[in-house]
């Protein structure tokens, strides 16, 4: 089979790969009808994070399921799945409290001998866990990329608000307009925010956030942007929540401005170059601050309704679809913000 | 009128002050009845923290109104009522928001030219947002600890449970055995802790514990202490719920081995000597923190109906009482650990 392989930042090829097999009992193997590229996966590409040279790619993913072990009972041959982008079995004391991602028994793509899934097929351990089916007649083309979105992007939006503890009547603060940012601004809808507002400078970003729900737009950053929003809130407090969808300095500045004294942080944004938290600046503010790696498996099961009944439609994050021999050029879509997200839609 | 003075490290003295008056129409003055000794009162009594020499001392009461402002609505001459240890309006947007201790309009003792309550009397700006009357049949002796207690220490094991997220069902870990460790654990079990685990070593302190509602004792600490308290969570994952109620290094990194992944950790220590957190430790493993100053005038409407129907019962806490003019001796009894707290009666 044909997958994407890293050779170096901005370097990724496509090339032909041994099939995946069945390994352990729980495992199953998956045709990927649909893959993306995460922002997350540009830290690698960009040469900001290491990457051993030869590594697989892609932690997203949907498809046909094509083979099963013996000891999988859930999942059948044939059932179309999403994958969320850490595999889990489900069933240990942290998935039951809703923490998947940190599963007893699990992992990411590309570790534990796994492939990535930026490729034709993927062997995926816990299925039964990892793995959820979508009924024969919701396999529609117009909703996969909702569906693939559950992968990681929309389970990793959703995060953010519910860390950052979106309820009810919130004003919300998102910081980050990228796929995942919109996404989270979707999910302070979905959890009942009266108030959403945006920081969104990209005119393509913008749009798609107003469609997901942002009732208000700043363009303006550092202490402009603060005041702005600011102004937006009762006796200028600052927002109820604030969800940190970067992960960079400047991102987590802004987010500590705008978050209102008692308010909770949610972040998602990988904290490489994030600084230490001092412990006395949020305990005097009484700031809470949460998130962390989504458990979108969790999410899953209570996100994948909403796409079936129409109520959430992701699509909108995808601006560009490309096969996945044109990987690299995907990659280097995103890097220069040509695109929000890329979907890779395999033959 | 007679007031505690601060006059340097262990030297705490009672001297003759004017008596307070209305300066404001909304202000009130409350003749104290009982007044009490904080954990966080010790960190200037050690000379840790800084407090200028001749600064009065003392942020909890009650006692009896003797003088109201003409703009004061709510509160009667002749109330008998709990003060909390920040005042506030009650009224702007951040108390509405339940966060009174971040009031717009509010502030501290012994600032913005109010007196200490370690005194006979005091003047209560925001008369109508800081002060909750009690009905005269309830005015019995044998509760008077437990409104007391609401003033600041109740309220702040409050906050460190409200702030740890703890739910029916939860397994809560309480770090830090004293007051407001105390009332962590009872703060716990009225939200519906399932499992109460409190580190303590200090025999006097854990019957209380036990008395609250604490459910395992661990007296190990450090790593022994960790391993005891994974041994009692499923599969070893640790505590939901962390409850820091000391503030010190060794206390937090407790906190942070204690809890599980995608738990939360609500510190009400003050954190004078807490190192900065590492923004990729608690994302990598979905911790989150909170807490900070108690709003304490939030909680006591919530938690003296429980205290009026005798569901909980604070006087165990105190477990020395003293005159006025015995401050200085209260304050060395706490500093040796030879009461976890002092209650002071006035005349």
């Amino acid at each position: 089979m044909k997958a994407g392989i890293f050779y170096g930042p901005h370097d990724i090829r496509v090339e032909e790969v041994p099939d995946p097999k069945i390994e352990k009992p729980t495992d199953a193997v998956v045709k990927i009808t649909h893959s993306c590229i995460c922002g997350s996966d540009l830290w690698f590409y960009r040469g900001i994070t290491k990457r051993e040279k030869g590594a697989v790619v892609g932690h997203e993913f949907i498809g046909k399921v094509i083979k099963v072990g013996k000891g999988v009972k859930k999942i059948k041959m044939g059932d179309f799945v999403i994958g969320p982008f850490l595999w889990c079995d489900g069933t240990c004391a942290l998935c039951k409290k809703g923490m998947s991602s940190a599963c007893l028994n699990g992992g990411g793509w590309g570790r534990g001998g796994t492939g990535g899934c930026q490729a034709e097929m993927l062997r995926v351990p816990q299925a039964d866990g990892s793995l959820f089916a979508v009924s024969k007649n919701k396999q529609q083309e117009k909703l996969m990329p909702s569906f693939l979105a559950l992968s990681d992007v929309m389970g990793t939006g959703y995060h953010a608000a519910v860390s950052a503890g979106v309820t009810k009547g919130s004003t919300v603060a998102v910081v980050g307009d990228g796929a995942v940012g919109l996404c989270a601004v979707l999910a302070s809808k979905i959890l009942g925010a009266k108030k959403i507002i945006l920081f969104s400078r990209h005119e393509k970003n913008t749009k798609v956030g107003k469609k997901f729900g942002a009732t208000n737009i700043i363009v303006e950053r550092g202490e402009e942007g603060i005041k702005k929003l600011k102004s937006m809130t009762e006796d200028e407090i600052g927002a109820d929540c604030v969800l940190e969808c970067v992960g960079t300095k400047e991102a987590r500045s802004m987010a500590y401005e705008a978050v209102r004294a008692g308010g909770r942080i949610g972040c998602v944004g990988l904290p490489e170059s994030v600084p230490d938290i001092k412990a006395s600046d949020i305990f005097w503010k009484n700031i809470t601050i949460g998130g962390g790696v989504s458990p979108a498996a969790t999410y899953i099961p209570k996100l994948l309704p909403l796409v079936l009944s129409g109520k959430i439609n992701l699509s909108p994050i995808f601006d560009l679809t490309l096969p996945l021999l044109e990987l690299n050029k995907g990659y280097a879509a995103m890097d220069k913000r040509k695109a929000i997200k890329v979907l890779i839609k395999l033959q």
